[in-house]
């Protein structure tokens, strides 16, 4: 059996601090980590291996004070190693070689983790091929890469991306990283769909009337405007996190639960969606901008960067002709709070009575906080009449397995990565059919010049618009996940 | 606006005691109650007006001491007045019609209540009808007369206790009871059905598996042998009770929530109801009695009567076509419990792979205790692969509705009857095809006479040749009401 190292590279910046050493800790302690796995960071600063532990140790410490323990940080430190490197400089790949074969003593597997800024990915995967370091035989031992996102900046981008990736990798080599994908709860939203035989029935136009995506953040840009003023919200968490939810909660059941089935699944999807055009932007798409925003320090006082983004989605596809997706998103909002809600039609016929109020079904996927279900009915009211009132039957992920600890998504993603599982992340076709997505909607709005971000009050819930494109039909916005006795 | 009167046959009685006068009481405090209703005792104990109220003061006290206070009893106990009597003397219908008109003054609406012990139904009834007292015109006030439960002891019975009744009253005046639909949950059944769009799309052959209806008792046959020696478990607990939740939960949706359209709907499932023939008894019938009961004061050594049965039933109809529904009661078993447990069918297809178990859907409709509902899924186990375990989404009616006491059956069953609304009362026809059924049962067991009751311990729950009936077929009897939030 070879040795295991993951290399990461940036490794002096925030994710390797806040989530990616932290979930190998805890996989380690839990004992996950394969044997003889080795970490080398690399990055410009200069630590010493043990400045870098240190570093580590106090990143754990901060970021999984529920995990920490100084004996198990004794046993763990051991596997960290440190490598000062440019990635522009060849020399400096050499240095790593040299390092891996002292660790190692020999060939190993390798997985690579591109967690520098983004706009040094093709240039770390080019060199990772011109040193021969991304060659990957029997003898060898796999050579992997994981990519962070942003996987590019729109679909041209993400083909070039994926172009340079592939000159040096397969794609069976590539994990491009979605942590939402590691959640729990949006995993087990394929085990709700397709372990159990009740909700599939329910799962189309039939049955659905329309569903709401919405993973809402209450902070604001911090210190990611340089960032954000050229992405905003469809490009920091559309392509990514809503698109790969709208995926899971839409596409048909794959034939085996495998990467590939599972992926074409998805694509199909994707490609079913249809864009936004010139004529649907001004009825179905929502740009906002959270009052204050143009203050933030590094954005532009004239800013039309999108904080906030409610946009309609179509499904041209058999199963959800004709249903809406909505999807929402966007900073300094009311409640942090990622759920999916699948509101249901109405029943076909009130045979209580007109005086009857009825309450529509939803089913509630929250994915944070309070993982959970929610199943929204309507019950009678004792001792009165015949009148109803909404009733819910909860499902409390964190209550229900009490003594599990549910995990951070890096945990699972990495050991995935580590198990050659690429399941949870995402093909090259997914991401660039993502892309075109969200393109569509920029394009359409190049298209309506005299359409402004449109500004909304921190800790609310968005521009009113955003509500006015459900009440248009009926509907309105559901928020229940912080309240999962909530009835109403 | 007329005055109300109800008069109860049977006042000294344990029902009255218990149920009815404590019923009546909390509708009035409930102000719920008529204006200017009167409540007349009637049976042969010579109480006085004064003697009578006392001890339904004690009662109420005894029985709803939740509800008691002496200022509401103050004001309730002028409603009472007594009149002793023979069912069998004209005079002294005479006399209760001179205090009815004592109290009244004049014309009034009346409700008789037949409290008494079956085998006086018959004659109760004739002395109305030959007394001038249950003729009904828009100027006398209305007539109507409750029918307790048996109604009845086979079908012959009923028909002709159905016979008597119609040479006195019209159908729509007789209201024949069934205490267990005057219970929330009962009538809840309706609601959630039909009253939510997603589950009646699961509600057939297509989806379930098989359903299972339990009413379950913990005591044993008390002070009730005369009666239940002839009786038994079929003819005290299915007849009604089982087979009215049967027909809630197997019928199609009504037109409207009217009472005929309704039983129209109730009737139909009992026609589709398979008869249990000689062949079919061996399987589908298990018959048990409790250890213990041959040695109860007033059964026979050798009984023969069953204090529990087992019973799988056939609908024959397009919707519920091979779908067995397993109807099981009992005295002396482990648990008091009513419940309703659609069991569905497993997914058609593993995509998680044969290494995954599934756990098969359930939805629970828990009548009592803890009044609530159950639905059992499939969900993932937190920081494990694909692995999967049994969830529970529970509602719990008390919780929910926290700010209201789930009132007795009897309130608003005397409710209905007192505002003409018979919709949870049972009519003719469905009592003798529920009657049908039961008969069925029991001329088979007669063509199978070296069957006899299979002993169970008291506190089990029942004999194992039960258990076997399900597990034949894969399943096994659930009892979940108890812990709503059970997994498992």
């Amino acid at each position: 059996m070879k040795d295991n190292v993951i290399v990461i590279f940036g490794a002096s910046g925030d994710l390797t601090a806040r989530k990616l050493i932290p979930a190998l800790f805890n996989n380690f302690r839990k004992g996950r980590l394969p044997e003889r796995t080795h970490i080398i960071g690399f990055s410009r600063t200069r630590f010493t291996d043990d400045a870098f532990r240190e570093k580590m140790r106090d990143a754990v410490q901060t970021f999984a004070p529920r995990d920490f323990s100084s004996d198990t940080w004794t046993d763990f430190a051991p596997l960290l190693h440190y490598q000062p490197g440019d990635l522009a400089r060849h020399n400096d790949f050499g240095a790593l070689e040299q390092l891996i074969h002292a660790v190692t003593g020999g060939e190993c597997n390798r997985l690579y983790y591109l967690a520098t800024a983004p706009e040094f990915y093709a240039l770390a995967v080019t060199m990772l091929g011109t040193t021969g370091m991304a060659a990957e035989t029997e003898k060898t031992g796999y050579r992997r890469v994981i990519v962070e996102k942003p996987f590019g900046h729109d679909h041209a981008s993400s083909v070039a991306l994926n172009a340079t990736l592939h000159d040096v990798f397969s794609e069976q080599q590539i994990y491009r990283i979605d942590h939402y994908l590691g959640k729990e709860t949006v995993q087990n939203i394929l085990v709700f769909r397709f372990g159990n035989a009740i909700f599939e029935p329910l799962w189309n136009r039939r049955y659905v009337d329309h569903v709401q995506i919405t993973v809402a953040e209450t902070v604001g840009v911090g210190h990611r405007a340089a960032f954000y003023e050229s992405a905003g919200v469809l490009r920091d968490m559309f392509q990514n996190h809503l698109l790969q939810l709208l995926t899971l909660i839409a596409m048909e059941p794959p034939y085996t639960y495998e990467a590939d089935a599972l992926r074409n699944e998805k694509v199909k999807v994707l490609q079913a969606v249809r864009p936004v055009d010139e004529d649907r932007f001004l009825r179905d798409v929502v740009l906002g901008q959270y009052a204050g925003y143009r203050e933030e320090k590094g954005v532009s006082p004239r800013s039309e960067t999108p904080t906030y983004a409610a946009v309609r989605l179509l499904i041209d596809n058999w199963r959800w002709q004709g249903v809406p997706f909505y999807l929402r998103s966007g900073k300094k909002l009311a409640q942090k709070a990622s759920e999916i809600t699948v509101v249901f039609r109405r029943p076909p016929h009130q045979l209580f009575g007109d005086h009857c109020e009825f309450f529509t079904n939803r089913l509630t996927i929250c994915i944070q906080p309070n993982e959970g279900l929610h199943l929204r009915f309507s019950a009678k009211v004792p001792d009165e009449g015949m009148v109803m009132q909404a009733a819910n039957m909860g499902f409390s992920y964190e209550k229900s397995f009490a003594e599990r600890v549910i995990p951070e998504a890096y945990e699972r993603l990495l050991l995935d990565a580590l198990n050659g599982d690429p399941s949870l992340f995402a093909r090259s076709d997914e991401i660039e059919y993502a892309w075109k997505i969200v393109d569509s909607i920029h394009s359409a709005w190049e298209k309506n010049p005299e359409y402004h971000v449109q500004q909304y009050e921190p800790g609310s819930w968005g521009p009113k618009a955003a509500d006015q494109m459900l009440t248009r039909t009926g509907g309105h916005w559901t928020h229940g996940c912080g309240a999962l006795d909530e009835v109403g």
